[in-house]
């Protein structure tokens, strides 16, 4: 008798715990979303080479106009070389202590209709998909614009030696958050227009 | 000794529930990234103005230059509506059987610097939070382009009575999937360059 209430109470147990875990797969979205925020102080501890791998597939995973997949990504992670960029850009202090950097890249002559901006929508697409890969392994990013300041992309180009046809949309640092930097929100109920503007 | 041997039993499993809990909530997140698809066949079946409030919600978590928050969302649910905007787009078939339809809409002149480059980066990153939601809520979407195309904008424009500085990026039909549309794998190699390009 008290074995079959144990299994009983086992069996209940259990369904909570396929439901605890469907929903979370779901919810477990959200949650990365909402935690998602522009990291700029990092702890300067290396990102490896597998989170990056990770994170720049899930980049991969992005929509694309037409699947021509313009996009291109340097990953950097090369202490001497992240600090060489980071001496061209305004907002190369950030670069210091990250880890890593990822600059997305995207080549108007890929895309559909080789449109500069599909070109452009693509590549952020992208660069969306791996602020949050970052943020759900437990790694702290922020996109620096390089895109459309044109003496930024040629300096990106020459230090990384980026073809003259791409444009580097960014420069974005990954490493490890010190804690330091916290999500905002953005909800405002009058950006939605229901049914018509 | 049977009770606390099931009690053993109990600690255990719920030990192993916890972690599995843990896990998929980073895990989740790159499920619902490479499950996610372009759905163009819907089964005909309303989206809930509660769904189309949290993928709202989602794309309002996207990162934007300096905080400026340029995008603004139509999101369209009246039959009526959604059949007269189908009536003017290309792909206009694809919203019969939506239940509903989000328009990404962004304002160069509250971007960053006003820039028109940063109003589409930033609307195009709320866009990938609302794709992916819908992907995390088990319902379909697919990006269909508005912009950068003049005539389709002045099109979309007017059906929905959108200002002339407001730019339509796309058209987004959100409804229940019929199954036929299936993830693609993107992922390359040789579009990740290391170091260096």
């Amino acid at each position: 008798m008290k074995a079959s209430l144990s299994a009983i109470f086992l069996c209940l147990l259990m369904a909570g715990t396929v439901h605890a875990v469907e929903k979370s797969k779901g919810e477990a979205m959200f949650d990365v979303m909402q935690s998602r925020k522009s990291v700029r102080n990092f702890t300067g501890a290396p990102a490896t080479k597998s989170a990056l791998d990770k994170i720049l597939r899930a980049g991969m995973m992005a929509p694309t106009a037409r699947n021509q997949q313009p996009w291109a990504f340097v990953a950097v992670t090369d202490r001497k070389q992240l600090d060489s960029l980071a001496a061209v850009l305004p907002s190369g202090k950030i670069l210091l202590k990250a880890g890593a950097a990822i600059i997305v890249c995207t080549e108007p002559e890929k895309a559909a209709g080789k449109s500069h901006e599909f070109a452009i929508i693509d590549a952020s697409l992208a660069s969306e998909n791996i602020l949050l890969a970052v943020e759900a392994l437990g790694l702290g990013a922020v996109w620096t614009a390089v895109y459309p300041d044109a003496r930024l992309m040629e300096r990106v180009r020459s230090s990384l030696g980026i073809p003259k046809g791409v444009i580097p949309l960014n420069v974005i640092p990954v490493g490890v958050p010190t804690g330091e930097d916290k999500p905002k929100t953005k909800y405002k109920v009058e950006k939605i227009h229901w049914e018509r503007w």
